[in-house]
């Protein structure tokens, strides 16, 4: 029963991950353009506690791997690309960029889950390209091709060094 | 060449449906109620696409399978529960239906990739509790129980025949 709980610790961060995503999203539907940002930063924190949580109480699961994905897609992906849609001017550059994000997003964490890479990363995580778009949010900045260079980065092949 | 570009097919029906999902966020928060219940639907079309042309082409993939939860939690867990947010009045019942919905559809996509069932599914499949609620928006009707039961359908041990 005890040991029960202490693995689901890790998976109550996850889900706070994801709630603050989801709530970022209802805050830019009402308005709040900078407090929908701050709730992506505060996923951001919930994101990295999780796997330092579970690596301290030593309940590395697959299931919380999955769970983190499913998490970032909407915490890094869809809501800093709806936020960077709310600030934009319309055009054709800025709705290809919007719509790129959250798919370059989706390929990058669904290819890290098929094939992990150890002690790097192969393209840009998905926290480290949503981060600075809801930064750019928060002073209610847009920019175009920086949302797209993000959005490719992610499925590039560079190689990022793991925090 | 020619096999990479068949193999990549369903992923792109698969990335359709993630589309639709960001896209019926999207209508939403521009008030297009109906519209953007009918993008959940057009999501729902292309999930149950992706996996018949992936068994057709015999290109089933486990890439596949990820990027399809990718999908699923923002097309029928974040979108449908934002049409919900959209329309139902504001009160503690439906803050908790709105909630849970999406936490508990990740919960059922992230337990399923770690022990997919055969023949059957334990809990309701996120599209089969996404879907109801994207119906019920179409007609600005919300109830937040029904919400609140389909949300925790998705995580209880009922099993479900597979189409």
């Amino acid at each position: 029963m005890f040991n029960q709980i202490v693995k689901a610790v890790p998976n109550l961060f996850t889900l706070g991950n994801l709630l603050c995503g989801v709530l970022s999203i209802t805050l830019n539907m009402s308005g709040f353009i900078e407090l929908a940002s701050i709730f992506i930063f505060l996923s951001a924190f919930f994101d990295f506690l999780d796997g330092r949580v579970a690596r301290r109480l030593k309940v590395n699961s697959e299931l919380g791997v999955q769970l983190d994905s499913l998490a970032d897609i909407v915490s890094f992906g869809v809501a800093p690309a709806l936020l960077f849609h709310s600030i934009a001017p319309n055009s054709i550059l800025t709705s290809l960029a919007f719509i790129l994000f959250p798919l370059m997003g989706a390929l990058r964490l669904a290819r890290f889950n098929v094939k992990p890479t150890i002690g790097y990363f192969k393209g840009l995580p998905i926290p480290a390209a949503g981060l600075p778009l809801a930064g750019m949010g928060f002073f209610s900045y847009s920019n175009a091709w920086v949302t797209l260079i993000l959005a490719l980065l992610m499925v590039s092949p560079i190689r990022v060094k793991k925090l």
